[in-house]
């Protein structure tokens, strides 16, 4: 049975949510509580709008830039979802494949499904990136460490918006739980002590309390830096303070996001904490933006904004499900169209032209 | 028959609504005139976002607080709503249990379908307030009163938002009648001069006719105060005038509030009234909300714009209807564990720490 | 067959579409061209927010005030509506006894299917202004104001926004006509030139083009002022600038109008145009306003912004279907017990008392 | 059969909706991408007020303007659209002549079904204007414009915002094509060397790949306007910033435009991005608008805002496909009509007294 075509991500995600088990399609697709911020993040960039430039030359036009002074091919890299290889057996080697094939970033889940050093394996060459959750065992997490830097991860995003787990209530309705055929790939070692069968709550959540640590403060970033030559990232910011508490502590980048309205609900969205956080960090760390992009033309704006890349999360996992590596593939294709095409008719030719002058909110339009 | 799952408050208010009968499910659940304002309510919170601070130790969070010098485990109260034994045949007493369970207030209604004495003797060591009609007869005012000093009860909540009842439309429509086995509570003494067969309006609209006070002012007040030691709250002030007005008199709480929606439709809720009420009173006494809050969050946002605690009134009915004290209880700790994981996920780790910073309109995000 | 219960203007508007045809409902109810207008109508109030009042005796109120120094009960008056008797066989005669039950004040339409002066037998002491249209052939216009003073009307309400007739869309589908058992009452002398076969537009459009002086300037104001010893009140005003002009030529009154949405599509709301008119006045002429109010809170809102009183139009058509004079004296009676209960709930015990720091924007409370 | 009445311009649309084929109706209505900006239109001008002035002589009003010192009988004129023989055997001849009739201009597009010498043939006394493509082979684009000139067209229409065309999903998803029996008209002897068989895309995309150039600069209008007599105007501007390059090149005039909300998504309405651009410009060009406009109110208000004329795009279209050339006078008269009734309910009887005081936003009238 050939596949239906696809020429925008929304269709991708339409395959996905019609071919998803429950407990899976409960999980990737849920966002906390009322998922208010989960709708805001798919709203967000109508708020703004464009001002393109005419009658520039755009039959050349770069789409490239660099993260962290490694090349990609456009400004859109794969943010860490957990557990993929529930969308497709493949799972994270299909993601890191596609990756490749678009010359962009993975940046690989602390609780993939594939241990990161199979991923590196099935993909020595592409750009890839580490997300980090730290565990009450700090030794555990420098294992974790090194064992990136082994594989040759470029950078490690430490994930900081998820001291405890968010409160997503279909989990919770589900009792969502990896199926018995998979497990966490970089866990191999480290035995999970989850009550089986505890009736409530979701088994992620379990898990969380069982082995994250909340206790996370800044000076573990000076920690974290100190025993690795990695770049560092801190996932989840959300206001200037924060930024600028990073920028001290020396981070690298700066990756704003709510984590796909999946933590606190009522936090802005990323394409709303941009401006703040830009201004704050000022040019002192990289600033990526990832919730909710779903065009080229919501890419644009982010950059517009100034943030250096946007990452997608949920698309990947749709793009898995729909065709594997070739499904990832193919998203990243169309948000890379798009993406050149909005640079075309916004007449830009490399991305140091997308200047904040090219955005506006829409409401500032509607004064005379 | 086993009772449904309840994972959020909106869970317990699908079941009441499903549960109750037309009568009292009326009376419980509408508002005044267009609804406006009891629609409000619910959708106040989403004008606002949260501003989560990151790395900051959370794995202990204190969420206990104190109203009028008296701790309560987090800053949630039940605020008076009358006839409660039309939820569930255990009505108030229920609700002071459940209160002494979860180590919160119970603000007991004058129009309660149990007695002051009886709610007291259910459950003598929980933090019980008395919530205030002031009746025609002042000696009537008088010995309630003196009642609520003896029963133990810690603070007299004045409401002053209901000189006349408010126009609920389903009331009249229904000819809303407490049902003849039940009574009110307070009232044993007390004959009601209601006139039956009266064919228009609802029995309550009649018996506030009859009975309460419409000329109830400020002066009150004071006399209030000379015949009691208790410390006075005024519950229904909406403005920063009427705050001025109170703390001028010497109340020791202002309870921001638009009874639910009840009353006057078209007036502010709480959350829009607070600012202006937080800046007039200047710490020189204590502020309460109710009006609408559904999940932690809510709570977590009235606290941050400076409300010392919140207080929830529909939802301990529909925790009533779904399974008595039992179903309250539920109701109280799904705000909590919302409540606290808010805390956690804002950096939070006692109820000091949610300052005014983290919080702001959603429109302030909508300029560059 | 008894009438169903109302007990809101909504519930009689709602009896009222069920119960007209095709012809008379799209003549009463529509709007011009997109109704936009008659929409915004609808939910202008909504936008503001009242500030309400606490701990006054409010136990005797007095909604009673004057216009043009004339009493009536409560500030709503009877706005002039065309051709009634197509809502109920008694027509004008109804609305008039209605408005005389209630001891308020009835604007009789040019347009009346009652002759002024049967209107005038039927309730002789009933506060009565005539609406003016003014015809081409200035001797009519003559005649009609001297006829309106000989039957002791008390103002004249010139409609100054219909030089021509707005574009109602439902009008000229339905190419809406006057019954034949009816009349324009106050033309019995006058021959109406209507090309009766002409398929396209209405029959009031056909009127209007061929009878109705569009040529109408400031300048005939003065004229009429020089033929009558009535006050004159210019209805159809929705800026500043037309307040100030009515203002110097010496009008008595302003009457802030977009004529229900029927005319110009995409003006303001007599809400939203209020706040610049009462300023630009400034107490030289009385003002009031009609368009979209429903509920004495409506009403009240209009009255803090600075209207002397509020007219309704269509909800005095839809009181003449549901049941002639009583569903006329039915509107009222509710509008006049909801607008009591909002002055009660609001602290205000006269008219004076309804200052404007009762009332407030709603998106005035997004700001911290 | 008879054809079903029309009388606004949706009732047009909504034949035509009904009655073409998907292939044809995709490409006439669709937009780019998320079809954001294409909805924008349809709803920019109700965040606009008419701020109507009464009492003005309104019974002779002149609604002609001049575009370039030509007169046409009212502001609204014939936007370029392609391929109009897919709605209707007689295409661009029914088009011109219904402009003709109703002494407006007709702009055809490069892309039209029949030559501009048919054209100009059918209809010799039409005000015409030419869009011109700027195709790579400069050869082409030279002849383009002396074979306009020769056929008697008074100004060339530069369309800028399309290098590459915008991403019209439903037209990739239906292979859009031009029907075989069809031709472009003006290409009669320019071979174009599209691939028949690609799977994806849709012709035009194809087509616009192929043939037109990306490469255009502000330079190249220096070089139309030296290679030419006739004004230019560039049609796509959409900021200030461009909006003053054009006035420097020596632009005759400037077409604010989204293209219909066909090419870039997200960008501003012609109502949102005119305030600047007449800012900008300062009288020293003309100003077209369109996008959107769908009553005479629409295009009063665009007016108002500082539009010289307004153009209609997919109406006209819609008009073919009711009637052909009288279909496409129906939607033109009815356009004429609205605006001449707005005009005399606002108080204007010339172009000249269109002020901008008699507009403003809705918004405004939310501040006390
Ligand atoms: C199913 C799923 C699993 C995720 N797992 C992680 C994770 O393990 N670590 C992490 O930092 N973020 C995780 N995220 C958040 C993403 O990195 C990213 O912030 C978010 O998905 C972006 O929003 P989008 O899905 O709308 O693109 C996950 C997101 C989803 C949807
Ligand atoms: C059924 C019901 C009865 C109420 N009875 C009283 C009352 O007797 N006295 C009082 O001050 N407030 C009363 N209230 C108002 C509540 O104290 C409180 O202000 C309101 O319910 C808060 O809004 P919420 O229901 O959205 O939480 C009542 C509310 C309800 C819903
Ligand atoms: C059916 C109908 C007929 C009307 N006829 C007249 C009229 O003859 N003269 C006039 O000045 N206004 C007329 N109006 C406008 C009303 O006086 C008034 O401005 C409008 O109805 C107020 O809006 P409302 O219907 O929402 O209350 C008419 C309105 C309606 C609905
Ligand atoms: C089917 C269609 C074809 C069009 N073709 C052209 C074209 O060939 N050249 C051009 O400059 N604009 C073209 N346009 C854009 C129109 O000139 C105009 O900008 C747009 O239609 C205005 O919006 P409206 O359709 O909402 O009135 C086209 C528009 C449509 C709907």
């Amino acid at each position: 049975m050939a596949l239906p075509e696809v020429i925008c991500v929304r269709d991708v995600e339409k395959y996905a949510i019609a071919h998803l088990n429950k407990n899976a399609l409960g999980y990737y697709d849920s966002g906390a509580d009322d998922e208010e911020t989960l709708n805001d993040n798919i709203n967000a960039c109508k708020k703004l709008r464009l001002r393109p430039r005419m009658l520039v030359d755009v039959t050349k036009v770069d789409c490239s830039t660099t993260i962290l002074g490694q090349k990609i091919s456009f400004p859109v890299g794969i943010a860490p979802s957990a557990m993929q290889r529930m969308a497709h057996p493949d799972g994270e080697i299909a993601t890191v494949k596609a990756a490749d094939s678009l010359k962009t970033c993975m940046t690989l889940s602390t609780l993939s499904t594939t241990s990161m050093e199979s991923v590196a394996e099935a993909s020595p060459n592409t750009l890839r990136w580490f997300q980090l959750y730290v565990v009450k065992d700090r030794e555990i997490t420098r294992q974790f460490v090194k064992r990136a830097e082994m594989s040759g991860y470029k950078a490690l995003v430490l994930t900081v918006d998820a001291p405890v787990l968010g409160n997503r209530r279909i989990d919770v309705r589900n009792r969502f739980h990896l199926p018995p055929h998979l497990s966490l790939g970089n866990f191999e070692k480290v035995t999970l002590h989850i009550e089986k069968n505890k009736k409530s709550d979701s088994e992620l959540s379990r898990y969380f309390v069982s082995e994250m640590d909340a206790s996370l403060t800044w000076k573990d970033i000076t920690w974290l830096k100190s025993i690795t030559s990695l770049p560092v990232i801190v996932k989840g910011i959300l206001t200037a303070e924060d930024a600028e508490m990073a920028v001290r502590v020396g981070v690298e980048g700066i990756w704003v996001s709510n984590h796909g309205g999946r933590q606190l609900d009522g936090v802005p969205t990323a394409i709303e904490a941009l401006p703040e956080i830009v201004k704050a960090v000022n040019n002192r760390a990289e600033i990526y933006a990832d919730g909710g992009f779903r065009t080229g033309t919501d890419v644009f704006k982010a950059i517009a904004l100034g943030a250096r890349a946007v990452f997608v999360g949920r698309p990947i996992l749709w793009g898995l499900v729909y065709n594997g590596q070739k499904g990832v593939e193919k998203v990243l294709q169309l948000l890379q169209q798009e993406f050149h095409r909005t640079m075309q008719l916004s007449g830009c030719v490399s991305i140091k032209d997308i200047k904040s002058s090219l955005i506006t909110y829409a409401s500032s339009y509607s004064k005379l």
